[in-house]
């Protein structure tokens, strides 16, 4: 099995863009500097890409909060579920005790237990003595284009993500996680996306991550792109849903009880990128702080702008999940195509919905 | 206090219009008959408008299975809590037991424990041996236009609202419980529609009827039409949430868990027309079913046609409580400004948004 | 109609005892200075007892911490539904914000949204600019010894319990919202007790008031005294079930997540005076703290002993409702039989369950 | 490592009993013909045990429906969470869609994904075409007697487990899942016991198999026995909490929402024994019904006869769980005592607890 290291794009693939490098602007909400999740101070992501050209189109993705260490082994956290049909692990003892004491990691459905426990053997080697941890790994299925029966994912894959994490710039699309997904039609996979705003008189980040694997029609500010007119050829065997995994940090001090507000909002936010809210997708949004404790609270009624940054900021990473991810053949001769930039951007256009150029 | 009679528009206001009357599309569903929550056999609305054409600019809507009664005291129902910064009164039994058994109320925010009693009033009526009756009652916040602490709402405005339900056409827009709400920057109100689908190879009907009070920016089709720019001189003293409460009735045979997973489509719906889903927003969804008991459940795999109709019949009766509601000027001498038809629909037409007339 | 001033022992009852006074010791943790709720400092209680002597047994219970103010209208707080059976008014908006902003009244089943509108009144007094509020209103049935459907409780009532509520020792049995409950075969009523413990280093008190109104079959501290073997002649239509509302207090410094982990305790020691948990009893626990924000959180590794001091508080109040209870002949000539204190102390003994004399 | 082969009783240790035999008697319901949880017509149970007489004390329990096939996928669940500090796998998905699918299996802490893997494994023989699949699999920490930190369960252990799974009589004590668990101050293990009542006017049977593994004082039908006293040389280094993993089963045609008001009262039966629900215990129920689709319906007002059987098959299975299991010693030297049955039954013989022999 050949693996891509990690954050590289596809070889040969064309190119691709952030929708924000398009014109497509979500909001007014200034972003962080990399417009990514890595932006909250601390946050990390990594990559194992899973892909063998051929059957084989998975892997894993990190959001590693480097603030988990001997000063400090959790953050406050909290687990919203959208829709329920999916697999996360660790979901009972976040709600019971609001934290994280884990990266968040994931990954492809029937690889989700191997991957908790090489999150278990991470644990354990940074703390010798603990009995108890409580690995957070979601899943998506990316069985449409990855022989998910063979669960591929060893623990050296998750191991590797989690200590290749870095900072700054992060790998979209077909990468780690993604690299087998689809959504809305076109094929998916990861992206990110961040908003500054002030909330209780400070400035703070918001950070979204999003594996992005689920039914609909894209739709980009208002603008639907159906992939049954896009990619007439498409395959329409794809199935109605899958999932959608999403990741928010934030630096803002924020409790349990209002990084759950805050989790309800990402899943909401997926109604803006056309998401039909299947039956069949799991849709799960994992929400932490990575606030020092000593830093004041933030009361609720000074949530708004949060909100509005959480629901853009999803938005945003959902639609760069899709325009960075690249076509891709997998299992069984099934293709995921990739949105079409050129046909996107010129009916972006004619809405009206592009901005102009800076 | 003058009341004007149930369902009759108000005098003396510029044509309003069903969204639909003005060639928006929702989605490629049929709708039912009177594209209304009574297109699910059996469910009645009726409405209280207690409007003074000053200070008082509030009321009761009463949403009214006929099921109920000596053959069936109970339907199946849940209730979902978008963002439970509400005061919706009787949930926690319907979580428990999983039914209905009053008439679903809407009012107003301080006047809801009256209703709530009315609402007994009216099954103890009912029911000569009850002694332990769990009246749903919800409500939103109308005081930016309603003197609200006066809490106007009388037992006789609740049976009013009860017994005068009727099948049928549907008053919408600043009627009942709408008639002091505002939402997305303009006067807001009651709307409703409807779809049927087909779902375990049975026709379904649902239905949805809404209480539009929330805060964010229209969006219709997805094509915004910012209150900032269609009203120049509103106020924008508005409040940044209010709520927003949503009944879905169906006659598809759904369990409670399923009207559950119901009724948290309905609250997704809000962000598809602009929500903000705000802090001080009290987001709420009601789902029953009155299907006969006897006829076979769906299964759950069955059930995106009809999440697809909830989606939908959800986002077209929010834009109907807002194309419908009239300008308003209430206590403080503030005012809420109806969407300009004539503008909104130039900008729908320039978006190409809306239908070829018929 | 005559009431009863509040706190005073119903005229002519043969002698009650807290059953401590009896020789009854739950655990072995030291209780505050009154043995009740009102040992967390600043809270108060009062008691309306609507008694006319033939049908209507009823009343209202208040649990006000006196904290809420100018300085801060809000407390941490959280409600735990153990069986959501029961018509409490409040709780969705406790869930979302994690905050209690009323005094905690009780009452009975259908005066509920009465007692619900009384309680606004009280608020709206005291915030003369507030347009949303939220009253946290429980109640049980006692409609087997009272006219329940009469709805006697009157908006007088509830403030009249509110404005008079006292610290000190609390009176308990038929008093308040506890005058014409039934509890495991027995009189129940109104009970109270409390604990104090150390936990992350500081001194806290835990208070629990519980309004008793459920099946089951009487057990203290491991004997079962049942009521068809203690009162032969005793009534058998009692319901199986009704309720029990349970009201917790502390000044320990806890946020709403870790008061719901306190609630989900004070029903869970239901069990330990013989609830049989049954289908018609809506079991509910409140818990709320009034420590100061500004006081260092407790880590929920260090909140055993304010567990173990909730379980022992609630079991022991429960075991107080209905030792100081009185026999209560109410409507249609059903009488209701107080826990026979004869008897029980001489099983206790035989069981070897009484502490020595002090 | 020395395994020894499922449901055989430890070499070498003293006679052990199960409550019953001892004239301890739960409750006035009979029970079923081996008063385990395979009383219920199909329910299976199958044991591996993991012991090297050292430093692992391990292994994994399976209950397992033997109506999961091709005829049918699925059964209606729930899961409760008493105290959610525990990694219990699976149970996003049983809330949402109310269904198992897999067995029910039980490990320790640190194991249970290699054993949710091994679930996986099963279940992809059994259903080739599966791409997504939810093991339910519960834990907890047996790390005071044995290396939890090696996670010595297999695949093989677990597909033993399951495939080995037979009805008839039930091994208890330390054996599978309960080799190394300690409980109320003395060895824990594997407990089961059912009942036989009416519902609906059906005959029905609950039954309950547990992995006890918690805090508190033992006590047994009110008597207290503690460790304390009972085992003056005993090691007081045992942690306060553990977990306690509850299964129960029943034929009574219940829906996923009354299986979780089922659910709720198995964590509610823990507090009979003398449970502390200690922060650090993670106390789960699972309830799960194996009656075929066509059975009509039980109505919620007709369930307390279900709910006095969960409450105490529940108590009895805790009980014999701790009767039946032996004194262990583990990984550095630690011993758990089994409670010592002639000073137990002396003190129930005294207290009057014990049933006269037959």
């Amino acid at each position: 099995m050949g693996e891509r290291a990690s954050r590289r794009p596809a070889a040969g693939s064309p190119p691709r863009a952030r929708v924000r490098d398009l014109g497509v602007v979500v909001g007014d909400l200034p972003t962080g500097p990399h417009n990514a999740v890595t932006d909250v101070p601390g946050v990390l992501v990594g990559h194992t890409t899973v892909d063998d050209g051929a059957e084989l189109h998975t892997g894993v993705t990190a959001v590693v909060p480097s603030h988990l260490g001997p000063q400090r082994w959790t953050l406050p956290a909290a687990v919203y579920r959208g829709n329920g049909y999916g697999k996360l692990v660790g979901s009972t003892q976040v709600d019971e005790l609001g934290v994280l004491e884990s990266p968040v990691v994931l990954t492809a459905t029937l690889s989700v237990f191997r991957a908790a426990d090489a999150v278990l053997t991470y644990l354990m080697g940074r703390r010798p003595d603990a009995v108890s941890l409580n690995p957070l790994v979601g899943e998506t299925n990316d069985g449409h284009l990855s022989d998910i029966r063979r669960r591929p994912v060893t623990e050296q894959h998750v191991l590797d993500a989690i200590t290749g994490a870095a900072g700054g710039p992060v790998a979209e699309g077909c990468v780690g996680a993604g690299t087998g997904t689809t959504a809305l039609g076109y094929k998916g996979g990861i992206g990110t996306s961040s908003r500054t705003v002030r909330a209780g008189g400070e400035p703070v980040t918001v950070g979204a991550l999003t594996q992005s694997n689920f039914g609909g029609v894209l739709t980009v500010r208002g603008v639907p792109l159906p992939a049954d007119e896009l990619i007439p050829e498409r395959d329409r065997t794809e199935p109605a849903g899958n999932s959608c995994m999403i990741v928010v940090a934030t630096d803002a001090p924020l409790d349990a009880r209002q990084l759950g507000r805050v989790a309800r909002r990402a899943v909401f936010a997926m109604g803006r990128v056309g998401a039909s809210y299947s039956h069949g997708s799991g849709d799960y949004a994992i929400a932490f702080s990575t606030a020092p404790p000593t830093r004041p609270a933030i009361p609720d009624s000074a949530l708004d702008p949060i909100f509005a940054a959480v629901l853009d900021a999803v938005e945003e990473a959902l639609l760069n999940s899709l325009f960075t991810a690249t076509t891709t053949r997998g299992v069984g001769g099934r293709t995921s195509h990739a949105v079409p930039l050129d046909a996107a951007v010129r009916r972006l256009a004619a809405a009206g919905r592009l901005a102009p150029p800076a």
